[in-house]
């Protein structure tokens, strides 16, 4: 990431360097940042971010309509290029746009013909923030939106990404929130502490494959040194971890039956909000687990 | 099944009917059951078994040696023509050895070839009483025991063959346990009670492939009409339930996000006793779950 | 008990006989029995009870009163008597209304009061079917209805209670369901299977005393082998299990903490559903512990 | 707590200087810190207590038991008074020694005597870090030990006064543990969230009474602000958190059978390492409960 302006700097600035400063956040738009420059000084980026929606959302409908125009077709050639989110991290790249299968593809260009028949304007979302499940399943379902809805859904969309931009761009206080983040935990009941040293791994899943998206090794509290996702958002959509649970209850020397109850423990989970906090332990011993949504 | 003959019967008869009745229990080998009719009259069908199983263990070590070499090769023409086990039930058919992968098939024949030269006798396993991967284990591990201890346990498979094939050709007071059960639970503590309806599929999990032994659907006090399995030996090996917990709770009609954090819930976990009964419940919420090896 | 009639010989007989054979379990109203011998014969012991309160519910509003009227004062010399409920069985006696603090029963007396001068009838309650507490939270609960409620609560009350007579004097299909269950069962999930010899106590939990109820010992299948109570409605109120499990884990040789983390467990519980089916399970390792309503 | 000297300045006095400012810590002997000031200059207060306890260790046997005899008796006259443990702090007052009951008074006399009459030693042990029936079964399992034993069981307890007291005087780099910590967690699984508001109480249960050590409320995170306990020892010994849980799904608007199955969840656990964490979350919904000890 390269060097980011102070808030306070942006704030001095007259009208041409704030436009300047802010250029491509918002796509072939330049009267957005025009427009919101009247309304600073701002005491926070989100407050900056909220006055640049201000002015896109206070724009006549067919304004509205031409600005979320400028935005590229998601799919066509840049689907399978891979093009789409640059900036997605490689620990959280999983199945993206350019992994559809062949049946995904034509789903996709199906979902984009009749999208563009019915609204008019291409389908924009924000793809940093959902698998790739759960671009298509977003697809369907806006589909099915009246004009006026799916108007404010692709703005909404816009807000998101141009967030993302934002705060990648602009440092200051009052940050908006753009991350989620995943963790786990695995405790060892039967010997009543944390478990040290165990494989796990992280998938995304997806309808028609999955794809392993991190793989780590529990630390002496039980926990990864990390967590599995941060300061990013977690992309809405499936994910399975998996526990190697059944070689550390051997490398503790226990005397277990062959095969052991529990080797691999999978647990599958959805995520739906990506700027959440989802941790998901693995409460464990061997002949029983338990896990729930923690915070 | 044909008929069986009551044991009382069996006490009655003399040696020629008694080696008659009980022929093809022990292949080719009339005189454990002639050995063993002095033995008589047996108070139970599991204390004629020990008899007959008295008499071979109390033969000298060569006619113990010829007695495991007169059965056949598990492998060879037999492994994938699929007639090995033709009592095993369809609801556990699972990954039989007929549907090696050709590394595996590859793999088997290296065993059989190693064993028949390590230890000058044909590989018997009680075929019903293990999955594939277990077969294969099993045979790995065998390949390492000392030739005394390798006839000991050649001798306790013959031992569990014949005690399967007694079972169905006597019946009476005192029947040896064969069958194992495998059955669940489902209790949704979000509601506070059963939960009903919820789609169940039981799988045979192998290292090269999975196949689908059951599909049912939990009755009204959230548990399936029969158990998954029973009547039979479970096959010691790998196993993974999944409950389609999420189609449950939407039919609830509870509103959660999207997608739900639980959907589908696997549950994986090994059988090492194929006598055994295991229960392995899911208690379950939408934002949590556990699981544990009843009985 | 005594001999029971059965539903065959009772549909058989005629008024007069019918009339006999019931009397008493409406107190001092042989017009109920009378006006339901007409109905008959009757296809199940609930539709018997059915159609006797039938007629208790078709009559006038004063009719209905002096029904109600007809029933003992709840309190009064009663109440420290303890003959209310000779019925209840001893394993479940608890903290009777003959056990009242005197803080206590200066509340049921003031309670008895207003409800009279509230309704112009004596406060009726199913006894049999509630706790000490329970009872009072009814008395005070009930002050509050309105006055038509009120009647047809007092109704549906003798309802239970006539319900519970019926059950004694008549035998016959269709028996309708007066007794609720309450079971156990602990789970030791460091070992994996049942725990044994685990020492159980049940207590009736009031506000200013607990009764014990019942002391009980698990069993091989890590259960009681009787339920801790049946055959009699549960009484609405609260309960606490205590599982002397610390006991268990010493016994079973393990190695651990003076003191250990689990000794003795409380699990306190509220039953509202006095003919419902409680199963409160424990689940336990020396480090953990997860209990649940069952069914 | 009054000012507290710097290691580095510490380490830069005299003998005469160092010993005045480590004067009172080992009670009536100035030759422990005499003869630990040549082992300066110390890299931790740790190290710095590991030399004061080697100069005790490295004693004869006659000085030793002289050394520990400078300490008051535990008992007499001290212990109803209540000046036995005057650093204690408020929160973990719970059940002193200053609160015996009769039995438990004249208990502690008899063990106060049989000791001194076997060990010629007054009974020493640090009563921070103890509850009362917890000093009371330490005086009786030490009254067990043979005399090499016990005279080392009394030093080390010497090692955990001094090194409270130590740590109260003395700041710098590398600090002994000395603090332990309790907290808590209370999960929803019902709605898949934190609980907020919450009250639990944590008492202190002893064979005789309990005694209320804290009442507090979740915040929006499930948990409590502070540590339940932190900066002192644990009192070994048992205690019990309440969990108001019934009021917490009443507050939600639940809709619940009354009463609820669950209401006031108490979960008895015990602490056997006063330096440890121990957490101990409740994962709750109104239908269920567990916890275990996390870390």
């Amino acid at each position: 990431m390269s060097e980011r302006i102070a808030l306070d700097d942006l704030n001095a600035m007259d009208a041409a360097g704030f436009c300047a400063a802010l250029d491509g956040i918002f796509e072939h738009t330049p009267w957005v940042a025009e427009g919101a420059h009247a309304a600073g000084p701002f005491a926070s980026v989100s407050a900056l971010h909220a006055a640049l929606m201000a002015v896109v959302r206070s724009r006549p409908r067919a304004a509205r309509i031409a600005f979320v125009s400028a935005h590229p077709d998601l799919g066509g050639k840049a689907a399978r290029a891979g093009d789409i989110a640059p900036a997605s991290v490689a620990e959280q790249a999983g199945l993206g746009l350019d992994r559809l299968s062949d049946a995904e593809f034509s789903r996709f260009e199906a979902l984009n013909a009749a999208y563009r028949a019915r609204f008019g304007f291409p389908f924009v979302v924000c793809v940093r923030r959902l698998t790739r499940d759960a671009v298509l399943d977003a697809f369907e379902r806006r589909l099915g939106n009246d004009p006026e809805a799916e108007l404010a859904a692709a703005i909404e969309e816009i807000g998101f990404i141009t967030r993302l931009r934002l705060v990648e761009r602009v440092e200051g206080s009052g940050m908006p929130n753009v991350a989620g983040r995943l963790s786990t935990h695995v405790l060892d009941t039967h010997k009543g502490g944390p478990a040290e040293g165990v494989r796990i791994e992280l998938y995304e899943v997806g309808r028609s494959a999955r794809a392993l998206l991190r793989e780590t090794v529990t630390n002496a509290d039980g926990r990864t040194d990390a967590p599995l996702i941060s300061g990013v958002p977690l992309r809405a959509g499936r994910y399975e971890l998996v526990f190697h649970i059944g070689a550390h209850f051997a490398a503790r020397g226990l005397v277990l039956p062959e095969p052991a109850f529990l080797d691999t423990v999978p647990i599958r989970f959805g995520v739906s909000d990506p700027e959440g906090h989802y941790h998901v332990p693995l409460v464990v011993t061997p002949w029983s687990y338990s896990t729930y949504r923690g915070s």
